[in-house]
Formats: structure tokens, sequence, C-alpha cells
């Protein structure tokens, strides 16, 4: 078969691949009919080191289930279905309590002996804990806002539970990607009435405005931070959604958060601290989120999608195959697109 | 009068100022007849700039009310009042919220112009929203309890309350001093069963024990939080109480969190950034508390003291007079008392 791999930075290749195959029992088989490039696969494409054996990419995906192992319950061949950017067993203690990420038998697409999601196909270990059923057909037109729920649309949501956005509170959303933009979405839906997103690019901004933001802010720095602050009050917002990962937007989010307000992470750090230690400490601001445990939240999000009242698939402004999935990787990067799908 | 004056590391004098005088309608003048040396005193005795004009230090005290000023209402001369750590006026958003420590018009004690706590007398601002009135006399049995209400044992008691501390939930406690131990009683009184103290002393040991604590952890480091997680079937805790405010005791505290657990920072941090920023972020752990908004608390905890069912006033194992503070600094300081009372 076919799949995504990269050798370093910059350099991503679709090439063939040993065929995806069940190993275990607990392992379902998926043709992959749609999958997506992730802002978080820009890490690596920016600073990858050269490996000679490259590194297999994609973990957010739909497909078909093709097989089953022997002690696979919960799904079958044929049924269209939903990965999580991360598989998880689905009994541990931690998934017991919504907290998937942190399962004890989980792990990550593209692992050693695991498949990536950008490519032809995948054996997915502990199906049943993992893979969601989804009552459509394999190109029903909500495709994308489905696909979104592999990762992006429920990584929103979790920084916006972990920001506690709700009715009464003020959002603030640092970084006007794919994450930030689901953020919105999430906020709306949980109830926010003012939702600042802080963006720059008309696009963007055009399509925050569509899923629920109310103001927008384009200044930078210092200048943004006095722009929220002038927006709530003088003081700040309550929940801030924090979807870059960088020292400066995770400085944006904190100092932008009212006292007493919660930030929730879930920009991938790339930096080995957090800033304004006491800054926070003396303004009793929460800081909190992670990756979101989306296996926890699929089913929550998805009767949403299926019934049209949001639409997070919005985000993908580019659609391309297999072959065109470096160019998305350099599209995303460059900026020119804000999430790449990809179809089979 | 006479109060305590701080004028660089290690140099802390009682010695003659000004009378504590009624200036705004708003005040309260308070006759001081207890008060103490609190852990965070010991940072400004650790490394304090040399200072001509001094810095009346305490923040701390019970006293009786000898007068007020016009537009007071809810406490009159002769009343045995506490006042929280900071002052504040009751009616702001933040106080209306809870989070009385960002009132919009409170301070500190012995900023420029307000009295310092370890001193005879102070003049009250905002006399309303700060002081509680305490139905006792002036030398009630319970007096050192009482007195724990004004920082420290609110202060456990916000950090239990920010790592979530509570029934089923595990609980650490990462420092042994008078808030640490302070926060074992919160941790209990939440209704947390396993208690886990991480301290090496062994009188601060027993009281942590008499306090509730369950299991004692007397490692450092990286064998601590091996203890830790072998005492909590290598999972960690739940909720952990960071109550030092060191990177190194963060660092633990971080550490020992379970996955999607909560550390609850009551320790004044004493460096600019949060260690641990990618750990935490895997993990999904979250990071709250800063300075407890007292006011908040005391009249939930003031039935609990007055009836006897805590008594946070054991963490005061000296006792002295106003001339004795300068010793009581030293003694805390070198860490052979926890916490120093001061009788007037």
């Amino acid at each position: 078969m076919r799949a995504t791999v990269m050798y370093g930075a910059g350099d991503v290749r679709v090439e063939k691949v040993p065929d995806a195959r069940l190993v275990e029992r607990t392992d379902a088989l998926v043709t992959i009919t749609r999958a997506c490039i992730c802002g978080s696969d820009l890490w690596p494409y920016k600073k990858m080191s050269r490996s000679e054996t490259g590194r297999r990419m994609g973990h957010e995906f739909i497909g078909v289930v093709e097989a089953v192992g022997a002690d696979v319950r919960s799904v079958k061949k044929g049924d269209v279905v939903v990965a999580p950017f991360l598989w998880s067993d689905g009994t541990c203690v931690f998934c017991q309590e919504g907290l998937h990420t942190s399962c004890l038998h989980g792990g990550g697409w593209g692992s050693p002996g695991v498949d990536g999601g950008q490519g032809e196909a995948v054996r997915v270990p502990q199906a049943d804990g993992t893979l969601v059923v989804l009552p459509v057909g394999r190109d029903d037109a909500r495709m994308a806002s489905l696909l979104t729920l592999s990762d992006v649309m429920c990584t929103g949501h979790h920084a916006a539970l972990a920001a506690k956005a709700g009715p009464g509170r003020t959002v603030a959303v640092v970084g006007d990607g794919a994450v930030g933009l689901c953020g919105v979405i999430a906020a709306r839906r949980l109830g926010a009435e003012q939702i600042i997103m802080l963006g720059r690019h008309p696009d963007r901004i055009a399509l925050a405005r569509r899923f629920g933001a109310t103001d927008i802010v384009s200044e930078r720095g210092e200048a943004a931070i006095e722009r929220v602050r002038a927006l709530t009050g003088g003081l700040g917002a309550h929940s801030v959604l924090e979807c870059v990962g960088y020292d400066e937007s995770t400085r944006t989010a904190l100092s932008v958060a009212r006292a007493g307000g919660a930030v929730g992470r879930v920009g991938v750090p790339q930096d080995s601290t957090v800033p304004l230690a006491s800054e926070t400490f003396f303004r009793n601001i929460t800081i909190s989120g992670g990756p979101a445990p989306v296996r926890a939240y699929i089913e929550e999000l998805l009767p949403d999608v299926l019934e049209g009242r949001i639409e997070p698939g919005r985000v993908f402004d580019r659609v391309t195959n297999l072959d065109g999935v470096p160019d998305g990787y350099c599209a995303m990067n460059e900026r020119e697109a804000i999430k790449v799908m990809i179809e089979f």
C-alpha cells in the first residue's frame, strides 16, 4: 500500500510501505477514505532530524472497516468509522475517567508497528476502545465535519472546557489556525456570548466570525493584550484558549486572562517552561489543558455535526489526494492553507 | 506606638512609629491582640535589599476595634475582629465573585500609609469589606486557631480547593511548613482519605499525622516522586498542594500529580517560570492557585474552628511578645520554629 513518510524537516514523501494487516485479536483493519494534515504535523515538518527509516505520518482519519480480529465486538466489516488521534483500550482506569490520552495500553498512530493515518489503510489496535461507528455512508456530505472529530474539533472543545468557557464568561482565543477556529465553535456551543479571536488573516477572521467570534483583535504582543483588556472592561477574559504552543502566544494567553480566569492550552508546548509564574500566581490564573481525550468527546459532539448545528469541516480550505500530501504540508506550513483534507 | 520594621535581609527591628489613626471614613482603628510571622515574611528576610526607610511588616492579626470611621457599618468599638492578609472593599466585581485578593480597591498591610500587622495597632482601610467579627472574647482559648484564619489555614484551604481535593481523591502535600500542615487539615476536611505529606522534620511529621496525613514521604527529588507513585498504585496523586514556591518543590509537585490531576500552588513563586511545560501538558495536569481569598473563606471555616473540628492553631510552636519578633524571624528562618505567634 502507499502511505506518507517523513524523513526530516521539509521532507515528506508518499511511498510504498508494507500492507496494513491484522496482528492482534483486538485489531481492526481499516481502509482510509478521508484523512488530513494537522498543525502538530508541522512541528516535525519544521525541525525533525534526518532519519534513514523515516516516520509514518497522520493521526486523523475516517475509513471503512475491512476486517476485525477475533476479540473485536463493537465494529464489523463495512462500518464507517472515525478514529481519535490516539488509540486506547477503553477499559483502563484513565479511559474510564474519560482521559483516553493517558490510556495505560494506548499509543499513537505511526509509532513502531502501527500505521499512520495519511495512508491507504491502517491497523487499528484496541479497536473496541478506539473506533466510533458513524451512522453515515462513506461519502456523506457531512464527511469533512465528521473528520474533524478525529482531532481538531475535539481539541478546540478541550481547550474551551479547560478554560471553563460557558454562559456569562468572556472568551479569548489565541491562535487563528484550525484548532483556534474550532475553539470558537466550541466556546459558542458551550454558551459563551463574547468571543474574541486574536488573528490577522482575512480568510481566518471571516471564518471565525462565521463560527461565532464577536470581536477580532489583529494587534500583536502588548498591543493585543491591551486591546483584549479594553474589550473586557479592563479586566481580561474569563476563559482563554491557547491554540499555538509558542512561548509568546502563551504569554499573550496568560496576560489576557482575567484574575481568577482559566487558560486552556492545547497548542503543543515548544518550550520547556510556562512563562509568567508570578503574574499568573498573584492573579489566581488556572492553567489547564493538554492533548484532548477525543474518544471521550466524539459521542458528545457527533449529534451536533450530524444535525448541522456545528460545521467544523469548514476549516478545510484545500482538498487533495494522497499524492498531494507533500504539497499540502508545504501549503499549511506557509499558511497558504488553514487545513488540508485528503480524499482517497 | 511600636511596630516591626524590616530594613534589609536579616535586619528586623521593633521600634517606635507614628500612632495608627483613622484617616478615611471607611477606616477602622484596631488594637492588635495577636499576630504572627508568615512563611512569606521570610522571603524578604532572606533577600530584601537595604532600605533607609524600612518596610512595615506583618499581615496576620486579630485585634479589638478602638474606633471606626463615619461610614463603617459592620464593626463597632469593642468588637474582636480578624483581618485577612489583604484588605478589600467587599463590593467590587472580584470581591463579589469571592476573589478578594484581586479587589479593585484593596491592598496590602504595610504598604505606604498602611500599618503592618506586627505592631500595636493598625489602621484598617475598607473596614466593612475587610474585617470579620469573631463571637469570642479577646483571650478565648481558641485564639491561636482563630488567628490562622487570617492567612495560613485559609491558604491551606485554597491550595486544597485549587487541587480539587475531595472524597475519593488522593492528596499529596509538598512542603511541611505551617501552610502545608494546614493543607493537610483542609484536605482531610474536604473528604480526602489518603493524604501523603512530603516532609522530614519529626515534629512536623507528627503534627501532619495528627492533622490527618496517612503517609509520610521523607525522600527528596526523584526518590520522593517514586515513593509517591508507589503509594498511589504507580499513578500519582489526584490533588497536589504546592506549599513552598521553589522551582524544585514545584517540579516535585507537578511530577507526583496523576495524569488529569490538579496542582494547587500557594507557595509564592521564587522563579519567573513554571517548570515542566511539556510533561504537564501531555498528562493534562491543571495548575491552579495563588494568594488565598481569605475573606471569602473565613466564614466557611470559622464554625469548624469554634466547634473544635479543626485545630490549625497547633501550627504555632512558639509564642513571643512584640520584643521577641526579631528572634521569631530568626527561629522560623532556621526552621527551629514552624510558626511564631505574637501576643500583645
